[in-house]
């Protein structure tokens, strides 16, 4: 059975429950994903990761290497498909790795729960678990990329300023007197009084 | 010197350099916010968070409480003020911390650092995880919310289906036969041939 980043499977599955609460399959999938990326990038060179969906896969990335949200290496595009691109942040130039659902069939159990033919409660999680660790990189593809730097660049702090009613502190280069919430632009939340 | 989460300051400060990657101050901040939110909130109770800003703050929540990117209980909502909302998924009901500028006259390497009004290379860091430490929770203010769970839920998966154009799965209630990059909407690579 192959390695994760150097982890077992269950060295990894206690990772994967200390941080994500679950030893949810797409962590698993996703753990080889970031393994087989690792090996087909250049050594010690910096990578920048996009993560194609917010569900699960983002956290494999996070326990595995050093790219996270708040350091902003992670970056996450609602696209929906389960996919993740390495790339070089000066050139753009990458690496995206996605399930490939052409080489599920040999993996029943993967392809059952992936494309969701059958319902979670019907399904064999001891089956699926070990037809991941089986199938191990074998049902990810890889596609050599360019990733658009300008779009995911603009990321530097610039001046902040104090939003004229709630008087918090946000980014000057909105150019608003007032933040994101004050101007009306995001409402999440009301307040309680 | 109060505790973050039960944990010291260098205790803290080990596990942020391990996940972020730096010891970065927004970080010992939100520490403290975190462990506000947790003293303040009703005990063994489950809580949702959103956090109002990705730079450094997500990471503080995600090393310190179970919410990740990737298990869906830390959303971000890109406001670029420096607080986080703690709630009830079911119910909205919630705080909300945020950083009181008008509580930082008493610490000016925080407020120096914080509204920039120093340039980086001349603030001296040493004086300004001394002040973080010595501030505390003292920094930062806390509100009664309802978050909008209309707007937070729809997370759930529902059904998937293979794009026309890439064959990689994706959520099918989006409605297209395509997924979001293939149909345009997305775009952040191109394939290198």
């Amino acid at each position: 059975m192959s390695k994760i980043c150097g982890l077992t499977f269950d060295e990894y599955k206690q990772k994967v429950v200390d941080f994500h609460g679950t030893a949810a399959p797409g962590l698993f999938i996703g753990g080889y994903m970031v393994d087989l990326a690792v090996k087909e990038l250049p050594k010690g060179e910096f990578y920048d990761v996009i993560c194609e969906s917010v569900k699960c896969l983002p956290d494999a990335i996070q326990i595995l290497t050093p790219c996270s949200i708040g350091n902003g290496w992670l970056k996450i595009e609602k696209i929906g498909r389960f996919a993740m691109t390495f790339y070089n942040k000066y050139t753009g130039e990458g690496i995206r790795l996605y399930l490939d659902t052409d080489k599920l069939d040999k993996y029943p159990p993967i392809k059952e729960w992936f494309l969701k033919l059958t319902p979670k409660d019907q399904q064999d999680s001891e089956k699926l678990f070990a037809s991941i660790e089986k199938a191990g990189s074998k049902i990810i593809s890889v596609q050599k990329v360019k990733v658009s730097i300008p779009e995911q660049k603009k990321k530097k702090g610039g001046k902040v300023t104090l939003c004229s009613v709630c008087n918090e502190s946000y980014p000057a280069k909105e150019g608003s007197d007032k933040c994101k919430v004050c101007s009306g632009e995001v409402k999440y939340y009301s307040e309680v009084k």
